[in-house]
């Protein structure tokens, strides 16, 4: 099949690689020209411009679109949709937040296009060599593109999820059970770390990997991680949050329902961006004020 | 090797049948005459009593026990001593809170008796299949015995953690991070669940199983519960705790670390023990009283 892939970052470039190897055409278009000379020389049909994408497309066109939500992807599919004609495919690999898809597909619906949201989960590697894709959209229009993400994904890593949004609900969720998974493994290390024992992080990872009941490839990638960095010394532990967990917990309020661990785990993420916090200093005045106990003073004081 | 299980339940009865596989004479004990038949039909020596246990190994004894942590290992322990002889291992591959197993070691060190903690994941297929087992203790005798956890293990699944006390300890950690993996997967299919798409939660388990960031046994496990029962229906989401999650809370409290994730986790099991709660009915008293919000009152009033 001929398939463009516009934006080239760490998941377009491996999906254009991954497309390739199972035998499709790819038009591979980024803003960043060393991008595309990239993608050239391993083997894709370069575009530097939209015009470049749409004019080495059969008259059917399919698009997948891997940039970053918010901005860049409204930007982006606005700028194609002028290139695209009734029975076209549109579809976004990126973290897209559901209800953006879904008002995409409802415009574009009515000018024919089809636009179709694919949550792909599976990092880089995933990318390269066999990802997860929830796919929503109109019924029709993804069994006309499934090959393709039957394709880039592992064995049973390709579902159709449903109508329009929900492959990228499906991401968003995905997502939030990560932050959870992810925090539960950060504090289980930490106290490890603090106990009076003297694990090997890394071997106890191993460990943990090897037949016990929170094996998983979460569990895999610390292993690697600490293989490398015995202490994590080298790196800082402040967790930035791209949008995922946030919305998970946005629309489990939304849907009133509990999701304390995810929800905190968002907020431990957000804790971990300060130093020290203004909450920390109102709980210790009010202490000092009550009980008399000392509070901590700042060092230039 | 020559070894003894004393607790066939469903953990001790696979691991009889995996150490025999792999070569090891295994003396079978148990208070349940039914379990020791069992044993028996399948090739191991029977022991009705501790007597026969211990006259049915070697003059250096190797005694494995299985059964419930608490006042029944503290029991069997007891029971146990007078028929060691310096030089014995007594080992424990129950779920001990460390802090006992560590007074243990030390009560039969004094006896010249080495006291092994056997921390043991991977359910009751981890028993009979290959297990992932930490294990603490005087490095010496766990040296002498090692061959056995080697054996019932998968391939890594086996690590000498060190001194006495740190493989119930590594195994309780282990269990506060499976409290938090699980409640984050549970709350991920609750939002899935109440969301406005229509999902088959065995279909998202399956693909979030191949190629996605989150695929881990877990997850596996939860797509065969769908497969057997697509909506759960036949069961109430009630959840108890064993011990070994509140220990980790203790822990983390004890060293003054934070570890709020397993902490809710194990929150959310207690609140799952009660269909209504008493902090809920104070806390919609209090919204009643000050800003005259209605109260769900009682069907019979």
């Amino acid at each position: 099949m001929n398939v463009a892939i516009c934006g080239l970052g760490k998941m377009g470039m491996n999906l254009v690689l991954n497309l390739m190897d199972h035998g499709h055409k790819v038009v591979a278009y980024d803003i960043n020209d060393k991008l595309v000379e990239e993608a050239e020389a391993r083997g894709a049909t370069g575009a530097r411009t939209l015009e470049e994408v749409v004019n080495n497309l059969p008259d059917k066109k399919v698009i997948w679109m891997m940039v970053p939500a918010g901005d860049i992807t409204e930007q982006l599919v606005t700028a194609i949709e002028p290139h695209l004609s009734p029975g076209d495919v549109l579809m976004d690999g990126g973290n897209a937040f559901y209800k953006d898809s879904m008002r995409r597909h409802e415009k574009l619906k009515a000018l024919g296009i089809h636009y179709i949201d694919v949550g792909t989960s599976g990092g880089m590697e995933g990318a390269r060599e066999g990802a997860c894709t929830m796919v929503g959209g109109d019924k029709e229009a993804v069994s006309e593109v499934e090959q393709i993400f039957k394709d880039v994904s592992v064995t049973n890593g390709y579902l159709y999820t449903g109508r329009s949004g929900s492959g990228h609900f499906l991401k968003m969720v995905h997502n939030g059970v990560e932050y959870g998974m992810m925090q539960a493994i950060g504090e289980g290390f930490d106290i490890l770390e603090k106990s009076a024992f003297d694990y090997d992080h890394e071997k106890v990872a191993r460990v943990w990997n090897n037949g016990s009941v929170i094996r998983s490839w979460l569990m895999e990638l610390i292993e690697t991680a600490f293989s490398e960095d015995p202490k994590l010394d080298d790196i800082k532990g402040i967790v930035h949050a791209s949008g995922e967990g946030r919305w998970t917990v946005e629309t489990a309020m939304e849907l009133e329902t509990s999701a304390p661990v995810i929800a905190l785990s968002l907020m431990m993420r957000n804790r971990s961006l300060e130093n020290d916090t203004f909450s920390g200093k109102v709980v210790a005045s009010l202490r000092n004020q009550f009980g008399g106990h000392s509070v901590e003073l700042k060092d230039s004081k």
